[in-house]
């Protein structure tokens, strides 16, 4: 079996901050056997995330854990989709899988304990997109950031930088399920009365109207920051640490102000981290993937009750993934960013209406 | 009763590397009575140690854990003295004594659960300058920075900065009794050598012949670095997150070339710690004063056992406090930094023999 392949690659490698211009539409056949041991997807919803501009960088050696792109191939992503065929006992054809997919409009994986990928439960009743946010990376990076790294306890005053983002949004919001205190910084009007009016921040600010952002943390925080959920990097970190508590931990989770490296980095106050015994963590989601079933489980769980709200920011059509991506950097998302690839969805049958929110499409 | 007491001070606060022309000794009486409650010691032995130039600058308002010292008041500072008078129970004439004393000739304190002070078991035949030193906050740090803080797992590649110093010293023959593999860097030949030949380093390196911290650590740590303790700050702190491994540790204890702020600030590349999930941690050797006894004990069997060599390097007399504390922020200064209150030892009779080390004064 033969199907045509339409997929997103780089055409270069991108040092800076993206364009559409550094992408281009690839056209490759995607080849499935029977006998393979190999299954096809359909994917439906690709997830579209900053990390991966790091991936698109000329290779760091020092970034071990980050598997470069290469200009001209495909780009391996968080994507859901549906099986169309199968070599693979455990999948079967319209199964709706959720997992390393990528940009494109079939992925041929080859099952292993290695790869991500997780059959969706479509009787939980969540829209298929979910799959691939609140229940899946940013779902796992938020929960796993939060509750195993920053380690919460009831009454602390938690920060949270891009705080309508894919993480963000939920970090405040699982902040606020453990009792803690939360100010969100975001950077739009829209952003923050978001975070205030739907999110249940307890408060949040712009930071494009604050002059001096360590001022503006001590008026948000008189008390200190005890957790900082630390998206952002530059003088954001800076300012963070000057307003920390003894004790304090940052966990860092993404610095979207140095992907492009046209922001300063962040120079640290190092005494500020003896003297108040600041604890600053790097992780990633799969550090977590041990527990991802666990954690959904407690997710889905607040998403049945109300308590979490899911904010995603959705764009249709393959052909639009470049744009979403540039758009990541410029903050123009709000919640998460997702790519639809409508015209794949149309195509098959049972999965075509998309005017049905909350219910599996 | 009232003695004659001589203190060093501050003659106004400093903001760069410190000279001797920055410090005075000035004259005050010690005035001491039988109802005060209060304990009168002469000093034998006071710590020189970096950190307190970080409470000689102007007050910081967000170093919330260093009580800053103000022009002409006397300087509190780790130091060794025997009880001349007292008016505890808990205290006699004639008791040893270790903990926040002062850079002075005699001080007065009253006992109290938050008062750093433990009386010395003169039974245990360690030389009095080892209770300010390995069985002081030297060691306290050393131990609880590496066992606790850096969690060393036998066969981990520990990298140790100022390694010839107090702590320094101790933490890389700490992690060679646990198994590790120890690399330290310091600033002279005759450091370097000390490193290797006499505390058993596995290896060890001048980082002022090195133009590249980052290649020099490359070659040292061919398999990356697992355990970075942290005495100095700047490019160090950039090259040894450059060369560490994935869930590498940082313990940082003091970042001598940031606290006169001569040296260029550290950047660290938050990318790395994110991909490879570094922990960062500051620390202070309070942290754990609770377990202060526990770990004595440990050191002293290693020093009974020939396990752990102690370093110290003394200086004799009140007056030389300045030029010794100064030298520290030269590199001049190998082991712990000490002043001998030589004149005041050869008042008090049995604590003259300065010629017998490995014995109580």
């Amino acid at each position: 079996m033969e199907v045509g392949n339409r997929y997103v690659a780089i055409r270069h490698h991108i040092e800076g901050a993206p364009t559409e211009a550094d992408f281009e539409v690839r056209e490759a056949p995607a080849r499935w056997a029977p006998g393979s041991g190999e299954v096809l997807v359909r994917n439906l919803y690709v997830s579209v995330d900053p990390y991966q501009l790091n991936r698109m960088k000329r290779t760091s050696t020092s970034h071990l854990a980050v598997d470069g792109i290469q200009p001209g191939q495909r780009i391996a992503a968080y994507a859901a989709g549906e099986v169309v065929a199968s070599a693979c006992p455990e999948y079967k054809e319209g199964d709706l899988v959720a997992g390393v997919l990528g940009w494109e409009d079939y992925t041929l994986f080859r099952p292993s304990p290695t790869v991500l990928m997780s059959k969706i439960d479509a009787s939980a009743g969540f829209p298929l997109s979910y799959h691939i946010s609140v229940l899946g990376t940013s779902g796992m990076t938020a929960y796993g950031g939060f509750f195993e790294v920053c380690k919460p306890v009831k009454g602390e005053k938690v920060f949270v930088s891009a705080a309508s983002g894919s993480v963000g949004s939920l970090v405040g919001q699982f902040a606020k399920l453990a009792g803690c205190y939360v100010v969100g910084c975001a950077g739009s009007k829209a952003k923050v009365d978001l975070l205030k009016d739907k999110l249940g921040f307890d408060d949040a600010f712009n930071y494009k109207d604050e002059p001096d952002l360590k001022s503006a943390l001590k008026r948000y925080f008189p008390d200190g920051i005890d957790i900082y959920f630390e998206n952002v990097g530059g003088e954001m970190l800076e300012a963070a640490l000057a307003n920390m508590n003894t004790y304090g931990r940052v966990a860092v989770c993404g610095v979207i102000s140095e992907y492009t490296g046209a922001g300063r980095r962040a120079v640290p106050d190092l005494l500020e981290i003896i003297y108040k015994r600041i604890t600053i963590r790097g992780f990633l989601a799969w550090d977590f993937l041990g527990r991802f079933g666990e954690f959904n489980a407690i997710i889905g769980d607040w998403i049945r009750q109300g308590k979490v709200q899911v904010i995603e920011d959705v764009s249709d059509g393959l052909e639009s993934i470049p744009s979403a991506f540039a758009a990541l950097f410029r903050g123009e998302n709000i919640g998460k960013k997702l790519v639809r690839l409508r015209n794949r969805i149309q195509e098959t049958a049972g999965h075509a209406d998309d005017s049905a929110p909350n219910k599996l499409e």
